[in-house]
């Protein structure tokens, strides 16, 4: 004993020794009753000073471990309470059917691997390379002083205030009416959307999208209980048609819409659109979500309003927006505009899941807002990753035998291939050749989609983007020469 | 126009130029194709560099909401868009059963409001006072050059691998056998609660816990739609022959305990009913929640293992802990610890919620603990709160007349009145005199309890507890004098 353990550099030695004997005593290794040896002896053994080791069985001392008695030496305290009987669960058994679902439709675990050194299309996330470390640490060190206390306690369950304010006031500036609106601050996109689902839904109940849209967002829909009806896409958004039929035949209880940068296609729905499309849910009293996606990755064109400021004094539309999906996805935070008496509701939800998001990431980012650093990050990262999708379209264009290409703007582009093509066949094949996407069919409601792909190239170096995207066009053409359709 | 714009210090001018403009042009305030003053002419109203007026131009120009035409002037190139019928949805009757469950559950929402200056025992979240803010801003600058950029983006839904080795480890030295278990970092012990019921029960189905018990758990129950058996506590835990009979006579799904500093009686159960305890579990082949909140907080006695570590092989505890309880609760970490199998469907599950806890926290975190950080604070807050303890329970057996006083650490203790007293009515009268703490019967599940009462004290000055215990002491006697009992 004591001669087997390795003392690591990264951590004070005198609790390694600590936690060391705190596992010996707590394993039955160390009885009741039983001596240490004096810390003299112990420095001698650990080539530690004696110091150290007081200060060892100081601690193992005040957690109740051991007892030091004046002259007599320091012994054991604690007795190992073992249940004899190891009772063993078959957890495979036990799991809800919510659980089982999450587990089924969990794409991390079902798709297939990245290995090193291959060629990714698949992520959509900022480039980490470009994060602004700088100013965070900046705003770090400015915000820490003014209540570094204050934001390490509980925070309220709506969100910091001073971030509250902030998104509120930005919202503003993009034409909302604040007015009768309230704000909730989630941990990102995703849990804002599951509050709002909670927040509206019951099993069973119908809901409107795009076909295709978001997979998360098709996921949560399944794992609420809800019967999902997509609306076919056209070039600038949801076929008025399709929709206006799927409103008077069902029962539905709300839409969801990624009104630009679409998630996948990437369309920009254009701003008479909008109108219309809100006219048509308007006169269905139909509750919207407004999927705020990556609003600030326009690379050409004109501002495009949210739905929910060209909703007037309209209340029926729910804005989800999110920073961390292109500043830092690491922080998790997002939030929810919506009425505010549903924002109230959502706000005793929140306190139920997780009592809120956490105070610390909420300040950290205001400060580094309110400094003005989102603004100059957006200018640099915007001329990096339109560069890198004007290359993308090009490169397409040029090697990818497709029916269609989409993609305004954002991190990614969206393939239509010939019909008769099935990009998961595609997908095979480019694995063993080092190249991985994403296969279109997940964005798909109904299992259509077959034919179409994503190509995510935020984090693709550019040289990697051209290998990569001439890769999958000569598998393409392979395919289509040697007539291997779709399975 | 123009002449409202008040510039504040904290934010870059130029970006208060362009929100205001930005807004003037989303409201329709500035039209389509109307012409903009000149660069020179605007700082001259302004009274800023004409610089700061450039650069909010160029912003306006790259965010698509003017063009700037060499020679002829800046003009705006954005139509705002507003659909005329204003859809008004009326909340109230679209909210779904659990939201509005949660609502009217919410404490924070029906309980009693706090004014300043009062004296309240209402809190047991930590006194923020203490917080050991200078290593947590070494441990930011400490882990930031490491790998600062990686933490800022996406992260695993499980959790930031340095930290859940560290907690497996420091499970490990608490006696745990980590072999075949796995762990899932939460935001808070809110959330691993919530995942862990969403991963084994549906609705409908039956659960014991403690009567009484965490007023947060008796809510997650109910939101689930879960019918809550409260077992009565005796002075050592749970009285296991109603344990017994409660599961012999129900097919229950899965058990909740609070084994250390039990919220709210503050009661420890000692190693040999943990052994006891487990036994009868085992024997039904139950799974076991054990909340391992604020474990650490023991202030004599030798040291109690959790649940978990007295389980042997057994796989059926598991356990949630939380350093956010008593270190940093504005961080919001938390953890589960139980069977790999169980964690991989909550794997899945956390990731359909929220992708996953800030990664960011978790680095911060990790290196704030690992290098002896968490060992130093305790050891002091454990002095301050041992302190406050002892306070609490000589100023309460000197001043308030009750049947039971319990408590063995931690931050709160709870104490049991006449019978015929009804600590609601208690508070009403407290209230007045400026003193508030949290009646007992919202920790109750079969609405007994109601001459209970917890009193909070981590935040409360040592002359404060003095004053409002005597306070409370005072009503209370004077209510037994004139025999105004319960409701």
């Amino acid at each position: 004993m004591f001669t087997d353990i390795n003392l690591s550099k990264e951590r004070p030695a005198y609790l390694q020794i600590k936690e060391y004997i705190k596992h010996m005593i707590s394993k039955g290794m160390l009885q009741e009753g039983q001596k240490l040896p004096s810390t003299r002896e112990l420095s001698v053994i650990l080539h530690v000073s004696r110091n150290t080791v007081i200060e060892a069985y100081n601690c193992l001392k005040d957690e109740g471990f051991i007892d030091i008695v004046n002259g007599k030496g320091t012994f054991v305290m604690f007795k190992a309470v073992n249940c004899m009987e190891a009772c063993n669960i078959k957890w495979q058994k036990r799991i809800s059917s919510e659980a089982r679902l999450a587990d089924q439709l969990d794409i991390m675990k079902h798709g297939i691997t990245y290995k090193k050194g291959m060629i990714s299309f698949t992520s959509i996330a900022p480039d980490e390379k470009y994060f602004d470390l700088d100013n965070l640490k900046r705003a770090f060190l400015d915000r820490i002083p003014l209540e570094g206390k204050k934001i390490l306690n509980y925070g309220y369950a709506k969100g910091y205030r001073p971030l509250m304010r902030y998104l509120l006031k930005y919202m503003e500036s993009k034409g909302l009416d604040t007015d009768g609106k309230d704000i909730l601050v989630t941990n990102g996109f995703t849990e804002g959307f599951d509050l709002v689902l909670s927040a509206l839904c019951d099993k069973g109940q119908k809901v409107v999208c795009e076909n295709p849209t978001h997979n998360t967002a098709i996921k949560i829909f399944k794992l609420h209980g809800l019967d999902t009806i997509g609306v076919r896409l056209d070039s600038d958004g949801m076929n008025l048609d399709e929709l206006s039929k799927a409103l008077s035949e069902n029962d539905v209880r709300l839409a969801y819409l990624i009104p630009s940068y679409h998630n996948p296609t990437g369309i920009v729905m254009p701003p008479e659109k909008r109108a219309e499309i809100l006219t048509v849910f308007g006169k269905y009293n139909l509750p919207v979500i407004e999927d705020g996606f990556n609003e600030e990755l326009r690379y050409s064109g004109s501002h495009v309003a949210p739905l929910i400021a060209c909703n007037g004094k309209g209340n029926n539309v729910i804005y989800i927006g999110s920073f961390s999906k292109i500043l830092f996805p690491g922080l998790r935070v997002g939030w929810v505009i919506g009425d505010k008496s549903l924002i109230s509701y959502m706000e005793s939800l929140k306190r139920s899941r997780n009592i809120h998001t956490s105070a610390f990431d909420q300040a950290l980012l205001y400060q580094y807002l309110n400094e003005g650093n989102f603004e100059r990050y957006i200018k640099k990262v915007r001329k990096i990753y339109k560069e890198k999708y004007q290359l993308a379209i090009s490169c397409t264009k040029e090697s990818i035998p497709c029916k269609n290409i989409s993609g305004e703007g954002g991190l990614h582009i969206f393939i239509e291939l010939d019909r008769n093509i099935d990009s998961r066949i595609v997908l095979e094949q480019c694995y063993k050749k080092g190249v991985v996407f994403t296969p279109g069919d997940i964005f798909y409601t109904d299992n259509t989609g077959k034919n179409t792909l994503r190509i995510g190239f935020s984090r693709v170096e550019n040289e990697d983007i051209i290998k990569g995207i001439k890769i999958i066009g000569e598998v393409i053409r392979k395919l289509l020469v040697q007539g291997v359709y779709s399975q």
